[in-house]
């Protein structure tokens, strides 16, 4: 038996916000303190470093679990199944629907629930449930699909990444440009078909590293005291995920029995662009080997970082020819990796 | 191979809040009206329908994953397993953690993540996450582990159900009396000892009943119209719970092979005394039987309804002789079984 995907979709959402609208935000660092430049200056260094040019946002009547109903629909219908044949619909998110203007995280019932109510499925025994597991969350929730259906428990999955980060972010915050809005999906399938998921890894670093993205105050002081927002310790990160992500993605390549030179295409958690040629330039060098032309699809320069959204996006978009010199042919070998909150990093060989 | 629970712990916490200790609520129905008769009527109607008496508030300076820490500290210790060959910690919530007095539910990192920083365990092999399913949360992460177990990705698995409902409720419904905190936590082992988890039942509906619980408004016109609380439909749960929680127990002991005369004891959500009395009446009448003296054992009196805490709560308790003319031996089977927001229903049939 082989685990395959037979089905994606995803929701990119309709209000594009771009640098130039963030050019009359006021910016703090951490203490509080101003930046000693202006605006153009820190986006133009933000852009630099990120890649993100504009990012996509909710529409203001939308919650995280309504565009999760979308890409969800869109999976069933691709991969042609019956939704009422459906044995699990996992949701990972992280901070569940945040209404427009509210505070509040809105988590019960389950986004899963949500997204098979709104799917009109009546078959009790698709079983719903979310899983919290920062950005990797779409990956850990692929993972356990096809733990279920190795061991029996299972047969085809529903497994969505829905994020609306612009609900959270403290627009004091010159991070609050690298986040963004979204949803991605696919149907992961018991199979008789050649290929699928050949090999997975998983990891949470937490001994020093659990509070690098953490809910915290804004940097600004005339801000309520008690609102908190998503906040990371962005050199920290950097410096973990080009240490152990590269590490993480070569343990699974060699459990799957695949060179590195069957790699066809990677598909990485889009957190910053130059985070991630790093550890791209890192993989490729641990196996002695320099980075393939167009091995790493990108979207961040579009669409942000929509933080559990982004790798079932990107493998949806690239999967049906949407994105420019990037396409997919029977039998490749592919990988998703992603690193988050947790911080959790893992990651999958696929073939294609 | 079985799979076998090897240790257990719990944490009560220390505020009593007496059924008394409500008399000054100004309690409201959902249209806002108030109640035809006076608070000592309320509350004596209140206590006859669910047996609470009292129920258990979390001091002001934790919150729910300071106590998931401390019932996963109890349960490694009871087991005597090294902390650091746990291939996972699952935690089951439906809140995160919510601060005393403060409206935002922090989930990032996760609360398994926060359990593995405070237990100061090393190994990133150690994957830590979240699982939102309802109040039956506790049950489908140990379902979980079991898959990861069975499929040969884990040996050994803590999993905790920990929740502070006393930071979600309006003081203006009735059925905040009902809600209490704490926390229950297992370790649940790859072995080769007899018994161990023998079938298990897990089902999501949400056609009709996606939103029996929900996050609403308070009761009270007068409170700020953006916040939410935990509400719930106690009638359409209790007529909902009364026809599928005893027909899933029923198919769940099919599978096991094991007969209604085997089964030694009942572990069920501490959801509502009545509740529970007529689910298990149910039950044992859907097999011709009478319900046997001291099978299920109860701690919703002084306890109340901790959500995911009650069932690995009331099951730490009994195993440890905490609880009068309630003892189990080994070879005894029993059942765990749950209900709650999603709606979703689960259960477990046990060989200790």
């Amino acid at each position: 038996m082989n685990i395959n995907i037979t089905g994606t979709g995803s929701y990119i959402p309709n209000i594009i916000a771009k640098n130039d609208d963030f050019q009359k935000h006021e910016f703090l660092n951490v203490d509080g303190s101003g930046f000693p430049h202006d605006n153009k200056t820190t986006i133009a260094k933000f852009k630099a470093i990120t890649g993100i040019e504009e990012r996509r946002y909710l529409d203001n009547n939308l919650n995280t679990s309504d565009i999760a109903v979308i890409a969800g629909q869109k999976a069933i219908e691709d991969s042609g199944i019956d939704p009422e044949t459906l044995d699990y619909i996992i949701v990972a998110h992280n901070y569940g629907d945040v209404k427009h203007s509210s505070l509040q995280s809105d988590t019960v019932p389950s986004l899963a629930t949500r997204v098979k109510y709104h799917l009109r499925i009546k078959n009790p025994k698709c079983v719903c449930y979310d899983v919290l597991f920062g950005c990797p969350g779409w990956i850990e929730g692929m993972i356990q699909a096809q733990a279920f259906i190795r061991c029996g428990m299972a047969k085809k999955c529903l497994v969505i990444g829905a994020e609306a980060l612009s609900r959270v972010v403290d627009k004091h915050d010159r991070d609050s440009m690298i986040f963004s809005d979204g949803a991605g999906a696919t149907i992961l399938e018991a199979s008789d078909e050649p290929g699928g998921i050949l090999a997975h890894e998983s990891a949470t670093y937490s001994f020093n590293e659990a509070n690098y993205i953490y809910f915290g105050k804004s940097n600004s002081s005339d801000a309520p005291e008690d609102i908190r927002y998503i906040k990371m310790n962005g050199r920290k990160i950097y410096e973990f995920a080009l240490i152990n992500v590269p590490k993480a993605m070569k343990s699974c390549l060699e459990q799957s029995g695949k060179s590195i030179h069957d790699v066809k295409k990677i598909f990485i958690h889009q957190a910053n662009e130059k985070m991630d040629d790093a550890i791209i330039k890192r993989f490729y060098k641990l196996h002695g080997e320099e980075v393939p032309d167009k091995v790493m699809p990108m979207t961040i320069q579009e669409l942000g970082n929509s933080s559990v959204a982004t790798v079932p996006t990107l493998f949806d978009l690239v999967r049906k020819g949407k994105i420019k010199d990037q396409e997919l042919s029977k039998g490749d070998v592919v990988m998703f990796a992603s690193v988050g909150a947790g911080m959790n990093i893992n990651a999958i060989v696929y073939q294609y």
